[in-house]
């Protein structure tokens, strides 16, 4: 008997974390994937994602709009509940035997209790992680929603079980999105142009002779400082004159904020060494994450992606406090100054050895064959 | 400056577990309550709650329709996405300093999303216990969302802090039910009519010679079995002969089982000496709990309050598995010769010494001083 | 090319106003039926119309499940609220060519806007008509979103027409209930045991030498008086003491004050005369109605389906105020004496001719012919 | 007794369509005002108009989160469900005695419902006019569901009172929008300077010597053709190379087509000659409006405000088909000749006389002193 997977995939990032593991699970003889695409997923302005999951190949099953205009906490909120409501409806049409959700986004809540009240089994995918604001709250409270549990790092194996998990329902994976980048250091650099691939907006700039890339997300709970925050490291990129690429943030309370310091710097100030891109296929941004010089910002990637890369990474201010990390990352406030140095430390000493605390390129496979041979359960208790 | 304290009440037996801390709320120099009443606690066909409420004297800021009509576990999902999309817009209105959620219902995660996606801090009362079914996730969810924890035993504190939460965020307060208890231990028996003061249906039964009490509430995982259930225990009441008070169950996917069990009982094989009553106040219930010769089904009223009351108790199937409790408790399975077996055992041996391990009568002044004076964080972090 | 036909179900009166219709749609070789069941045809308390579809061998294409608790005005505006937001899901993924929505009740408005919104036709069956309370408002509001209009009677079409529709969207199709009562006039009475098929609450009561029918809604805009108001009608039932069938209220703001009206009279009062019902197939209610020597109460069926009958009815209060009617039905208040006077009357004089002011028995094959036929556009504009 | 008069604000144009009401009734000795702004009336990328109001000093009684994001067919049903959920809410909470709203755009369904399901009589501004696409089917909806009827034109009131209304309810007050325009024409001109005080995007061009105005809404049910049309205003206004003032539509589905042909046009081909803004003061749109050669695209202002100021117009498309226009008009299809030629033509021959067709410059006086003095009910029935 073929089990049902139903995995639901609500923004950018979260696809690049369960790629490989929804090619793995289409190819296992004994399953059969139920994509739902949701949320900013779904959304032009926030990069796209269903236009790239759909050129990848994948047959999406539902579509959820679920996202309230705003962007402030109260949207944030009522987001979820929408989210709910429809993804009841959604669990109900597909009758899954299990659905995975992946991370820690505030929407995957919807995910994680429609699927626990359905009395359907949750797979969770990086959980047992710790990082500062409200996605810390979320991933430990999906934990609690969840019956399987594929985490990154024998850490947060263990944090998972302390949290009085059922040690036989968590399983060390690796992070799929490690997965994309082990493929990406396999091949040899081609001369890709993003430019031409994927347009963006700003001059195109030149990477010959080594460029820097840049990806920063609102923190949600300093809702108010994410323009101010953003400006600083738009000044410092600028200061620094180095060519840039960089990415749009993912839709949060606050991304306006954010969005409307990258707008009103460009209008105002110019940013003649940088190029803006929304979105693109995940290992189109690995391969140029891979052949940059330093990845600067707040995202996971150059925390986690990176040190499999062992590309240098500047990590600015709370957002990925608590994760675990290795040495290529040099950890700064919102200070320009501050940013022009750790980059320029970087920049001077070069590349890191590759590191596989967060995975070692096979999780993709590991989760497909977990989902299709672990017990599935709806009752657990407390292990303690 | 005082701390405006918003308490969400959606159910029966929520009220019974705030009520002190409500009161004492009211009471305190540095406190403003803003009560919220939702779900279940505002329909009739589930007790009427928001009456007794009422009655009691306490001020309403907001009442929140959000229970959908169908009782599965569909509508169970779509009505917690509905509670966060309307508790968002209460929380935005009162603009809380705290949010104070109940215990384990279903529809609590609304709630504590609501209020924590929002950044306002979330206290949980009654975390940290162990039952079955889709409560005990639930629980330990809202204690990953909450940053105050009121427990009402020692071991309920251990687990909540195992679970990773910051020792200084918990507190052993006791359960303020139990003050309830405490209260009515302390006064003299009065000879109060409950078919005068609540009508309910079904003959007069007499209390003279002693009664038994039974409350059954479905048990959403086995949603289908509700109905055989309840019929066992209908069985076994009426092959007793014993009087008994009867109360209506809460809402749940399958409560319409259990009342459907009921109903059909009564038309087809007709209860004489059982009385059925919808509601009561928390006090007057408690009344009659004290001074019946046993308390028979699944509410953890019999394990919770009859600890402290010494009211012999036959808990019924899985729904309060795992729950702590003391030598008051007889537990057996569905199965109506089991059930009758153990009240007559409690009827042949009497009452049993009080034992405090849920509460001591003080739980509510407690919580009050702790939302007056403990520091109110959002941001936390796993603590190992 | 085939014409995909998406029809909502609401609750029971409208599947008894559609039901030869879907069987001419799903026997038209140019349509395919795609069946929606929503609201309270989905809710065992109002008597599980879903239940009677299935049996009748329809297949359903999805389930919408909108009701919010509470029966009252609120909630009545938040369930059609919720029916749009899961209607529109719906529709998006059945991808109709065109949506047939029926009569009047408050949450057809739900579908009316989804498929209007979403650019689908809609088509209205029974607009132009004129009775009392929130139906009248909904009613001309679903017309204006209409692109066709299948209506009883030719004034109302005459109707329609002059609210600005184009005459050549407008058809006087008759309503297919009418032809479900045709086909129980050509059967020849059959000894039916309603009481063996159906259970029901109450006393068997001798049918065989005349009964009495009585079906009595709330009037949403009189919501507090819906109590008093069927007490009324029950007093008059009582005194008169001819057997009587009762059947159960719709889901309506109000319905509990009418079903708490009736459950306090049989407890208090006792009602040896009257059988309750929840629901039963069209067919048979109707072959009951039609070997009835009269139909008291506030529905429809009375006026419509008892016109070509000629059953004689007494119409109560101001629902079907406005609505064309025969010499078969006596209008009284919502007054005992005045009920039973009317009663009285009727019972004397006996049948009435049949009148096929609202239908000859053929609605349904027309409107399939006119969903397979007509000229389906989403623009319109007011005709002056 | 005072009445509370709640009025619905969702949208920017609707802002203008009611303002010199919200001022009349605030003013009134008889009324008290209860403001609610909703829906894109929220939103930055829509014009922030909350920020208006605020300024104009009106306090706001409720905020209505309501805007899905994505901007299609759906979620503009879907929109309209949740505004319905949560209006609900809000009327439960103010208790109005009247509820006011405003014109045809989708999302005022959710007003009209809400209040009439509530039992709240409901007045609407501006019904009984004729244009294209879905706000044709909501405008007369909502007429339906009205009690009230305060219309601009003559010919407005004999078309609602012909779709059945009470003629004794319907009041041609005339436009409030006029109230605004006549007011600015009462002013001198002054220096004002929008590029200082809004700041916008693109050149800043040279007002001196004249210049045109550009305001351009998508049209729902061509919503694939947005970015076409768009691009043909553009290439029109581009190829004048007069100095243009563009303002950005309103939200709709169809307006990221829109949005993204203005951005795809500024980014490939420039425009030199466009300054575009997002919002402005009604007063200070009015009076560059006033003092403009010519208004270019879809927008009512160029038929209801221009008539009544004199400023030639050339309006584009279906949009404001089948609405009421003097000759100030020139109407032309999405074609960038001939779009330039009746510019040409209309700078050529200059203004035109002012017409009173739309009002006189005192309805919002009327409407408020209506509002204080009609008789307010709920119960209506078609007139024939």
């Amino acid at each position: 008997m073929s089990r049902k997977v139903c995995v639901v995939v609500t923004a950018r990032p979260s696809y690049s974390r369960i790629k490989t593991a929804l090619q793995a699970i289409i190819s296992h003889p004994n399953l059969e994937l139920q994509l739902v695409v949701a949320a900013s997923a779904l959304l032009d302005r926030y990069g796209n994602t269903i236009c790239f999951i759909e050129r990848d190949g994948f047959e999406i099953a539902a579509r959820v709009n679920m996202v309230l205009e705003g962007e402030n906490l109260v949207t944030m909120a009522k987001t979820t509940g929408l989210g709910l409501l429809e993804l009841a409806t959604v669990f109900d049409n597909l009758q899954p035997d299990v659905v995975v959700t992946v991370a820690d986004r505030y929407e995957t809540m919807a995910t994680a209790i429609a699927a626990s009240y359905m009395n359907i089994p949750v797979a969770h995918v990086q959980g047992g992680e710790v990082t500062g604001s409200i996605d810390e709250k979320v991933r430990h409270a999906v934990t609690k929603l969840s019956n399987l549990h594929f985490v990154a790092t024998p850490k947060a194996a263990e944090r998972v079980i302390r949290m009085g998990e059922d040690p036989a329902s968590v399983f060390v994976t690796g992070c799929p999105s490690i997965d994309l980048a082990a493929a990406i250091m396999e091949r040899p650099f081609q001369d890709m142009d993003p430019f031409a691939k994927y347009g963006g907006v700003g001059p195109i700039v030149d990477l010959a002779n080594g460029y820097l890339m840049v990806i920063q997300h609102p923190v949600t709970t300093e809702y108010a400082e994410a323009k101010n925050q953003v400006m600083e490291t738009l000044y410092a990129m600028r200061d620094l004159g180095v060519p840039a690429l960089w990415f749009w943030p993912n839709v949060d309370a606050g991304s306006d904020g954010t969005s409307k310091g990258i707008r009103t710097f460009r209008e105002l100030e110019g940013a003649p060494n940088i190029h803006f891109f929304k979105n693109m296929w995940p290992e189109d941004f690995l391969c140029l994450v891979n052949n940059s010089k330093c990845i600067v910002g707040n995202s996971s990637v150059a925390i986690r992606e990176c040190a499999f890369l062992g590309v240098p990474a500047v990590n600015i201010g709370i957002r990925q406090m608590g994760r675990e990390r290795v040495n290529n990352v040099i950890d700064v406030d919102h200070d320009r100054s501050a940013i022009k140095d750790a980059i320029c430390h970087h920049l001077a000493n070069g590349r890191y050895l590759s590191n596989p605390i967060y995975g070692d390129g096979k999780a993709g496979q590991r989760i497909a064959d977990l989902l299709a041979h672990a017990p599935l359960n709806i009752e657990k208790r407390l292990a303690y």
